[in-house]
């Protein structure tokens, strides 16, 4: 029998017993692959910008002709010429000239800086006044500043950003090789379900888990397989699971809260694969079980919603991320306990709470309800946890809330 | 002339001139309402569960018949059924009788509790000791408990997680009113720019804004309506903005950094409606323009991709909250400065940083660049900001980062 592990040993578990996929690439344009992961470092094959680049409205020139100008003794310039924007220079500045360049417009050859209009003044007699030195490389970007071939412009392992598409679009790439959506089946037991849209008769009730982990695995990029409800029968469960490990990167059975289920899905996954956890000290959420068959992850959720839940954002989340190489440091929000809220069991308390402002502050208003109950997560702004060896959280007490 | 702003005044300035928008609802299947916006409380119609249920397993039993027992005298109970998961008891329970019921089995009439199996002992002879006393209502959810005709599950203007779309099932609903998915056109100007699929000529640069926000609004939950890139001329770009406008719910217009397009979006601007903002006191991102059409905000974007980027994250993204009622409170991070970074500028500064783990510590690490360069947003993790009236902070300092 193996031992119930606390949240903690757990997360330690699944680093342990998964590794990264490998071999799993597939190839999209870069308008589609926000939210992707990188499987190789992307490497510039350009110089961007391509020609040095002026960052100011101003003047193009030789630092060397300003040097010692100022308000009273400006330095003399000719006017040979204007850059325009999205052309190149076209010419090369000669001593003791300069030229006209926009912000971001192409500096012409021979001119090592820019200054800034503000401090030079047009005579209108075909010659500038520059009132203030400018010093080589002064408000400019030169060629390849910013990327040039061979510089590694995003690395492998990336969950790629809306500021890296930005990147990834400046350096010209078009496509970019990303790990492939997971596939994670959903299989729901018990027979007491009934789907969603159908209306339960007496001692039925809804399959909740179904939709919600799928709305849960989308939210996290995965797509949800759903293999339906399977009544709580060995040998049918033990077939969807089979099917569902082969076609999926990673399965998840909830419900089947019946010990005789519970059984069958621990023996269905030990006949398949391994047995890794039988139990979580954790509230809402104790009967949890994680298998493996080779590298893929079987799940044994909880039937209560609100414990399916949570153990889904606390543990299979994290799965996924292991299974994509990510190791993602969660935000939260720090605020102050509204109400005092009890604990006493030896396992650490999942609460889901609201977010209020009272008179300016944030404060977290926890959710009380029964247990088992589905709508105390309905309207929750996130969750919080209360360790194991407290006896519970003081109104006041500054809490780290995890958002849904 | 418009006086700049701090970054405070704008967001006030943003709740101030902009309202929630109304009447742009439709009604979505709730499997794709994710992330979406209820525009109406939802009430249940049902009850759920529609039975007195059992939480746990054990024998359903009338309360009185088990006061004063215990483990040394247990109270003796006649087995008078079982129940099946998934359907209704089908009989009633006599006096000092009990029936056995599954974790989520309908509880029989006449029982008014169910003890834990774990206190109870099969004789074998149809009768049941039961060896800890039983409470009314102990171990059980009623009818109704969690949901009940009238009972609001959700209220306007929740955007939808996945815990909630949990419950709207539970409670059967098939399809929910949202608000629509807000448009949002992008315009890009500038002589300078080619689209990203096309190689730069000399003088000429990739347009990143335009990718970049696109993934920004995506991520956001908006869709973009592109609308090209307009080179620097007044008739043209009045002609987009006024046809964007007109088919979107908001207007950005990214680049046209020289002051001939500045004053030009200034100028269509007033024409069409009403300029609130010119220039916002942060760094980069200062050359920001914010104006009205109605209710429908126009927002002129820095050219500068990481000047954009900042700005529609700080500013852009949180109108398009408050046009869809949303007041978030941000989860950020709190972590340590692993250099010591100097602002003196007299704005707010944004900078980009990476955050590592070092000796097991989270690490905030400034990404230092020049102005105007695109990669420094490549693999960044999120942002913080420096105060406008700070010189710097120090190494060590605890900074609050806010993640890409």
């Amino acid at each position: 029998m193996l031992e119930v592990k606390t949240p903690e040993e757990v997360l330690t578990l699944i680093r342990q017993a998964f590794a990264p996929l490998s071999g799993c690439e597939e190839t999209v344009p870069v308008s589609k692959a926000l939210g992707r992961i990188l499987v190789r470092d992307i490497t510039a094959t350009e110089f961007v910008p391509d020609f040095d680049r002026s960052t100011v409205d101003g003047y193009a020139c030789r630092a060397v002709d300003t040097f010692g100008c100022s308000d009273a003794i400006p330095a003399i310039l000719k006017i040979s010429g204007e850059v325009l924007m999205g052309q190149s220079a076209g010419f090369e500045l000669g001593k003791e000239s300069c030229a006209y360049v926009p912000t971001g417009g192409a500096i012409p050859k021979g001119a090592d800086c820019a200054v800034m209009i503000e401090y030079t003044e047009n005579y209108g007699d075909g010659t500038v006044g520059i009132l203030k030195p400018g010093a080589p490389g002064m408000n400019l970007i030169f060629r390849g500043d910013d990327v040039y071939p061979g510089k590694v412009i995003l690395k492998a392992g990336r969950k790629l950003t809306a500021s890296d598409i930005g990147a990834l679009s400046a350096a010209g790439e078009i496509a970019v090789p990303v790990l492939r959506t997971l596939r994670v089946g959903v299989i729901s037991t018990g027979d007491e379900l009934v789907p969603p849209d159908q209306k339960p008769a007496p001692g039925q009730v809804r399959d909740v888990n179904m939709p919600m982990l799928t709305a849960l695995l989308q939210e996290w990029g995965a797509e949800a397989i759903c293999y339906g409800i399977i009544v709580d029968d060995e040998s049918r469960l033990r077939q969807t699971v089979q099917r569902a490990a082969a076609e999926c990167d990673a399965v998840l059975i909830s419900g089947g809260s019946s010990v005789g289920v519970k059984d069958a899905a621990c023996r269905i996954i030990e006949e398949m694969g391994e047995l890794l956890l039988h139990g979580i000290a954790i509230k809402p959420g104790k009967p949890t079980i994680l298998g493996r068959v080779g590298n893929k992850p079987l799940i044994g959720l909880p039937g209560h919603p609100a414990a399916a839940y949570f153990i889904a954002k606390l543990f299979v989340l994290p799965l996924l991320d292991r299974l994509c190489g990510q190791e993602a440091e969660k935000p939260s929000l720090t605020a102050v306990l509204s109400e005092s809220i009890s604990a006493n069991h030896g396992r650490a308390q999942v609460n889901a709470c609201r977010l209020e402002k009272q008179d300016g502050e944030l404060v977290v208003v926890p959710i009380r309800s029964k247990s088992g109950l589905i709508t105390q997560l309905a309207g929750a702004d996130g969750y919080f946890i209360i360790p194991r060896d407290s006896e519970g959280l003081p109104k006041g007490a500054k809490v780290q809330v995890f958002r849904d």
